[in-house]
């Protein structure tokens, strides 16, 4: 067993330093995008750089970079989006305040009363000659985790929100340069969020183990009990992010639709219709606080989870501090690589042309992906012994540090497959969404059918990826190889985010051109961003159910060890009900967020149908639509409906542990997990398909795609049926199911040992 | 141990003498229906009993039933029906003939390498100082019993068939006379089947057995063993007939409508549209011949589990055959049951308005529910010593007969439970469906939003009923529990089956009217019928969901027990990966299924229309339609198609075993079942509610509906969406599903010696 060739004061310095690093990036960052002015200035917007985005079919040139008015209205409209999705996000934090506080106060009172809330210290559970802080200790760090979890997430969340509002319109703007700037516009922005959030993330968690270190001193067994209350903050935020926000951007998208495009036939964002600023807002309080808070939820999860495994493990017994800070190592080293990447997007290479921009952005994910591998190889071979034990199950596994390197580049790489894999299901470049588009010939029916199936089959390259990371990260370091694994796929989570963000910014700007009344060159060059940005949304989502699969089977492997189960017998009739009844979770949560988007969306429809046939010149344009009715149904249906998916999800694991035991929640956590993962890629593979197809029929940019179109024609209509039904998929019910998963998962966890102790009740009873 | 009540003597009387009664019962009723003439004849058709029928707005009066020209126009279309089936069985079992005698080889070659195809007698695998005959001649009775199972199987799905298209013809001209008579009509008929394929699946498995054991002697564990073939032979066919018909149908349907009902803007089943004869056989290969296939192949399997799972309990042990038998009298008692129950409907009451149909079939449920819980308690009492040992994984566990009255019955009532709650999310009479209709209001993206919702929520109580007769039954017999559990939920099968073939029988009675150019009276009163038999249909498939669930887990416990594992422990990474690839698996299947309906549909319409331009006249009536041409897409189509599928569901234990193992094949298996249930649930509620909806808006019934229709009316074009989009949902893949979970379990039961011995290659290797 050679020690670390990195001292522990090192780690100590390297983790805040990437931290900083990585948070001054996204400073600069921001400050190249905000040089974009949004009033009119000749020395920033006639820039002597017109080269950009010569394409082939959307030649470029400078257009409408004199028009002082444009910039008046972008600037009204933006601020209109910015205030909307503020005012949201302050009333939904408002409610999830009031939840934070009441499941603080549970937690407190369930670990707490595990010992009967005495101040006795007692001996270890693992080490059994030592003795631990009590069970009090326990219930007031995690509570104070959970809530510092809590508080992260929401500001990551709230941050990202205010980026993408901040740079829609600068990248509106710049598009009347040339697709390259808007492009670099829309990315920096994005990475901005992705490199705050990794960083922000990192530099938390550090933190608060070093704060908790403090009282707990070398019990690090408790310690890391009590940091997974982080993992639980920023999990159960992240739910009420992604259901609401999901619902409010659907509501108001497939509501502006469906009487905008379909009733009165008047082009997507369309300043006529009432709905539009809601659907703009929509995009980012849904796609980027929704989405900002759910992977960090992810990487705040996979950390712990490793971590936990970790402190009961050799690196833990041993208290080799640089071994036990081997994942925010690797996370550090994450930031540090996705820096190098992104300057391949935004300084190496320049965009040109319309379809520079797919490659441009896949080329992120590759070189990121191959330029991590040498950084997890570096940070394994620097610091970690060369071989260590790791908790299985009750026994200790040797693992060698080349070992480990295989989990973490094993899950980084399968994030790569399963990001190409959505990419080809939903890109318009394939033939899977060719031929789905094709389908609309014969109607919407067709369309749905075919729909359907590409999102069925789209789910079995990414599950037999999942399958394989398991098989060998389980079989080389037990659930710390999972957990690992699940840190590798995150590992490059700022370029991830970047990328992700990069879709919703492009989609707020295309609004903007076409609210701000701008020429339909620039509307066509927002659009083709925009159709990059749905492939890598998805993209994106694919990495989120990905690691959500990984990191909820760490945490699964987690709780069964802290909950002392030996094994989790299918055979077992209490294990078996609870897997079939956690397989059932997913559908039972997708009827209702589904519902709630259709039931909000009807009362929008509604509204918006009112507007138009009362407002006396609003499709003429001489009238203003009322945008604030529509904002504030969006507002009060996610509000309302958001709470009944979020109890599901989270009493489940209370009631099911404390009623019917560990056994049957390792059940319903299996169960949900297995079925949950299959449902949440379909469906917004399914989704972004919808979606592209449409997108292709539009745009007509190959033979035949033109003899499905033009819009209006009737397999474009069949498409936008199609895009419709898609939204809620995959922007509600199924982004949202990796939380379900992962939230189960960790929430089990934390609540382990009250379950342990007191739960079971009904079969104690009987 | 207080012995049996009946003798080993009576127990191998009443069985027979029970399937006897049911076969006999089936042919009084065939020669009641046959009494409906099809050819002019004054005495039958001026029948002196006119008051059938008094309703409340369809008002019933004798209509048209002296024309003679609708006889000969009746009786050719029947001809072509029965023919263009006929033609498509025969063409479907040259193929799956093929293949059977393929499969029947690899049963032989595998089960026979188990010991190297020594013909020596070895040590019986559970009573240790026995000695058992040689594997090979399990491999031979395996084979054997695979291929009378096979037999059945197709034989019961052609009966089906057969009497289906006999009926069909004489429910449209019982129609004439009013609904009373004309359900009665398709009523018997569906009896006919229901008996027929009870009573023969019972009579065939107790002759297979009491042959087998001429060479088997007392070596019970060898027989059963060989006699789980019966259920693979029996489940491998109804798989092919399931999907082969599956494709067939909902191609020509969706075809049929996509180009008649939305282009042409003419009725369905209208004899001007090319494809209307294809869509009227497929109901009956489809709808008919599949279900039959599917639930003969759930009920020999049931059969099966229980039987080898008693063999190895004190049952087999001590020899005794009244208590060995106890499954085979459940049967036999259902079919009396039954018997009595089918009165009720065709002679206790008689039906005489519309709105009595549904309440005569939910009748028809409840009654053999009440009686059959009686028959149980009488079965138990006489068949069961008042206590014995039944083999629990390597234990036995002592067994009250009450205790096993009540796995029966919890099963029983389990399916209750899931056909009226089916019946409440399919049915327009409640809420769910009407929501869904009402939802058409804003187009087919919200009805299709709202239609997904629905199915995923009916899935939730169906689940939880499952769950608990799991846990019940499991809990006071283990795996013998689960097998008779399902085998209770499979008692009333004859009543199932009668109510769910009456669904099909009046489909094609209302298309024959359409076709014959009778009055629209005796459409809307066909439409009626079909209206009705659109729930039970889905009741149906509930059923067979449900009892798809309990046989797979039986035959998985039984599995389990054969290939000698001791756990299946989700926390190893073999198991793990087995469980998330097997959830994905009906993903992969659904896919497939349903790009195949798309691909094929689109053919058809294709077809459709070159035949509707090309053919002149055919518009106005004065031409006939090219049906063969159809008939002929819908047969190569479904031929070709139903071959990937299979060869998935066939292939994947195989695979799985003899490279991964048994561990990792327990994981498939439980991972496909709880999540093949779910999906199989929601697509036949989803399916079933959106063409009730559009049945809902097309009828009119109440105010609500009629401020959605007319037919024509753009809600009512969306609810047609709906309805096509749900066709392959709820026919093709949906049912298909119950297949694979079960199909896969017998597999790998039969099939479990082999892996036991030479499984898990992969793993050996490395």
């Amino acid at each position: 067993m050679g020690g670390a060739i990195v001292s522990d004061l090192l780690t100590e310095i390297l983790i805040p330093v990437a931290a900083v690093i990585g948070i001054a990036f996204a400073l600069i960052q921001w400050l190249l995008v905000s040089k974009v002015q949004l009033t009119p200035d000749r020395k920033t917007t006639s820039g002597e750089d017109n080269k950009n985005g010569t394409g082939d079919y959307l030649i470029e040139e400078e257009e409408g970079t004199n028009e002082d008015n444009v910039f008046v209205k972008c600037a009204e409209i933006q601020k209109a989006i910015s205030e909307g999705a503020t005012s949201f996000l302050f009333t939904e934090y408002k409610y999830v305040g009031i939840f934070m506080i009441a499941f603080a106060v549970l937690i407190f009172l369930f670990l707490g009363s595990v010992e009967g809330f005495s101040t006795k210290e007692q001996p270890c559970t693992y080490i059994k000659d030592k003795t631990c802080k009590p069970a009090l200790s326990n219930a007031i760090f995690s509570t104070i985790a959970f809530l510092l979890g809590a508080v992260t997430s929401v500001a990551s969340g709230f941050l990202g929100m205010k980026i993408a509002t901040f740079a829609n319109a600068r990248t509106t703007l710049e598009a009347r340069k040339g697709v390259g700037k808007a492009f670099i516009t829309a990315f920096r922005s994005g990475s901005v969020m992705g490199f705050l959030l990794a960083a922000n993330g990192l530099f938390v968690l550090y933190l608060s183990i070093n704060l908790f270190k403090l009282y707990y001193g070398d019990d690090w067994e408790g310690l890391f009990e009590a940091i997974t209350g982080y993992g639980l903050g920023g999990s159960s935020m992240a739910l009420f992010g992604r259901v609401g926000g999901g619902i409010y951007t659907k509501a108001a998208d497939v509501g502006a639709d469906l009487v905008g495009k379909v009733e009165r036939n008047i082009p997507e964002d369309d300043p006529r219709n009432p709905a539009v600023i809601a659907d703009n807002v929509g995009d980012n309080v849904g796609d980027i606080a929704g989405m900002g808070s759910d992977l960090f939820g992810s990487y705040a999860e996979s950390s712990c989870a490793a971590l936990v495994v970790a402190s009961i493990s050799s690196f833990g017994t041993s208290h080799d501090l640089t071994g036990m800070f081997y994942p925010l190592l690797i996370s550090s080293m994450g930031i540090i690589i996705c820096l190098i990447t992104t300057l391949f997007a935004t300084d190496f290479f320049e965009i040109r042309a319309v379809q520079e921009i797919e490659p441009a952005l896949k080329r992120q994910l590759i070189i990121s992906t191959a330029l991590m591998t040498v950084g997890i190889a570096i940070v394994s071979w620097l610091a970690l012994p060369s071989s260590f034990t790791i908790f299985n199950f009750g026994v200790q596994k040797e693992v060698k540090n080349w070992e480990l390197f295989f989990c973490v580049a094993i899950g980084l790489w399968a994030g790569l497959v399963i990001g190409f894999v959505t990419e080809y299901y939903t890109s318009n470049a394939y033939s899977p969404v060719q031929d789905v588009a094709d389908s609309c010939r014969t109607g919407a029916a067709t369309n749905v059918i075919f729909g359907l199936a590409l999102g069925y089959k789209s789910v079995i390259i990414p599950i037999f990826a999942i399958a394989i990371s398991i098989f060998v990260s389980f079989s080389l370091a037990a659930m710390y190889g999972i957990a690992v694994a699940a840190l590798g796929m995150l590992s490059t989570i700022a370029t991830g985010l970047a990328i992700d963000a990069y879709g919703p910014i492009s989609d707020n700007a295309g609004g903007i051109a076409e609210m701000a009344g701008m020429s339909h060159r620039i509307r066509e060059r927002t659009d083709a961003l925009d159709a990059a940005g749905n492939t890598t949304a998805a993209i994106g989502k694919g990495f989120a159910i990905g690691s959500a699969a990984l990191v909820s089977l760490a945490l699964f492997g987690a709780f069964v060890s802290r909950a002392a189960i030996s094994t989790v017998d299918v055979l077992t009739p209490k294990v078996f009900i609870g897997l079939i009844v956690g397989a059932m979770l997913p559908y039972w949560f997708s009827a209702m967020t589904m519902k709630s988007v259709g039931s909000a969306a009807l009362k929008m429809v509604e509204e918006v149908r009112r507007q138009f046939n009362s407002i006396p010149g609003l499709m003429e344009g001489t009238a203003k639509p009322d945008y604030a009715t529509c904002v504030k149904i969006s507002t009060d249906a996610s509000i309302k409906e958001m709470i009944p998916p979020g109890a599901l999800v989270m009493l489940t694991p209370l009631i099911v542990g404390t009623f019917f035991g560990v056994e049957t929640l390792a059940g319903v956590l299996a169960g949900s997990l297995v079925s949950g993962v299959q449902i949440a890629i379909s469906a917004s593979n399914t989704g972004g398909a919808w979606d592209n197809a449409k997108k292709y029929i539009e745009a007509g940019a190959s033979e035949h795609a033109r003899t499905l179109g033009p819009k209006g024609s009737d397999p474009h209509k069949a498409a936008v049926i199609g895009d419709t039904i898609g939204d809620p998929l995959k922007d509600t019910s199924g982004p949202s199911l990796n939380i379900l998963i992962k939230l189960m998962a960790v929430e089990s966890l934390v609540f382990a040992p009250f379950f342990a102790t007191h739960g079971g009740l009904l079969f104690k009873l009987f």
